[in-house]
């Protein structure tokens, strides 16, 4: 049994996406950022990073994102949600980093701009350069990496076809239009199709 | 054969150790940040992202530090250089995952601060928060996750070894004294003597 630690409208959905798809024995923990739970010395105990998602395995707990859905698809294999080739696996792997490391920061410097400046004006600046970043981003994931499609890795679907989901329900509250980029938009509609995706969202 | 582009003193490092430690046949391929040159039409043509470290490999080119890192180890899998187990291999994605999306970011508002703001003020208002965003991160990665140590998955050396230790050499001009983290210290020393780390920063 897994137990994923998760915030309705976080990048925590991705794994759950994942544990749907996978049809993965899990039960779900609500982390309550309203109340700051996520600061919590119990939840510290869990993710001393103080993030969602974390995912409690019979073996520990892991956190990061790209790290667990890489987990679920190596532990679940039957699901045939990673490619098994070292260099597939790369490719699926070379996705998620950009979105953890670049997509999603470029979005957390709208809701989070206090964690890498103090003053309100510097903030404000950040959250103003934030729907050009965000265009900037997704203009690469039309252009690069949803060339083929109608997957992230082409034919394949994958655990990263959750995540890329979850980072473009973002552009909205970013104040970017999806429909900018039609193939990201026409890979959200084909995701809401999924019988996995609708149970994690519900 | 393998080819890397790389750039001295960037993250490009990681990946540079990773192919000295697995005895991959490799050629470097050194991209002139001075000269602007991540941003010509011929490197944009290897990553659309005009950043480094990219592997150019039989099957095609990678991108991003942790995709190369786990895509060295697993192809090269008799050198040893990452766990074969879903759970350990989890482990040190997670690792790779936290240094990436937030250890390099937390960096990189320093020397790219122009990234998430346009005003000098903004900017200057972020590179101040860098000493303490990089002390909370390094107070995280010596408690967290180099409790066990040697190396950062405990007993086995790994990839990940050679990651903390790039990330680790950017502290001081970020303006922090590597001194106030023994364990992140003793590993930096005890990277030193691995003849694949002398040879990948010769
Ligand atoms: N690199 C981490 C980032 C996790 C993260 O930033 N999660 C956000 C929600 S999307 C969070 O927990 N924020 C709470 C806070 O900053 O207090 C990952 O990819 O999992
Ligand atoms: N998420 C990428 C980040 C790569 C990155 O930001 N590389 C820096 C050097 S450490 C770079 O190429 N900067 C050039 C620029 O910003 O123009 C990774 O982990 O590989």
């Amino acid at each position: 049994m897994l137990t994923l630690y998760y915030t309705p409208g976080t990048c925590a959905l991705a794994v759950r996406i994942a544990l749907e798809e996978a049809a993965a024995p899990h039960q779900l923990v609500r982390v309550d950022f309203a109340a700051g739970q996520q600061r919590t010395p119990e939840y510290l105990a869990i993710n001393p990073k103080g993030r969602v998602p974390a995912l409690v395995t019979p073996q520990g707990t892991l956190t990061e994102t790209p790290a667990l859905l890489a987990y679920v698809a190596q532990a679940f294999p039957q699901a045939g949600l990673a490619p098994a080739d070292p260099y597939g696996f790369a490719r699926m792997q070379e996705f998620h980093s950009y979105l953890a490391s670049t997509v999603h920061v470029a979005h957390a410097h709208r809701p989070r701009a206090s964690r890498w400046a103090d003053e309100p004006e510097a903030q404000a600046a950040m959250q103003r350069k934030v729907p050009q970043n965000m265009t900037d981003c997704f203009q690469i994931i039309e252009t690069h990496y949803l060339s083929e499609g109608p997957w992230v890795l082409g034919d394949q679907y994958s655990v990263a076809d959750g995540y890329l989901f979850t980072v473009a329900s973002w552009l909205k509250s970013d104040g970017v239009d999806i429909a900018l980029f039609p193939k990201v938009h026409a890979h959200t509609q084909r995701m809401l199709q999924r019988p996995a995706v609708q149970r994690a969202l519900a």
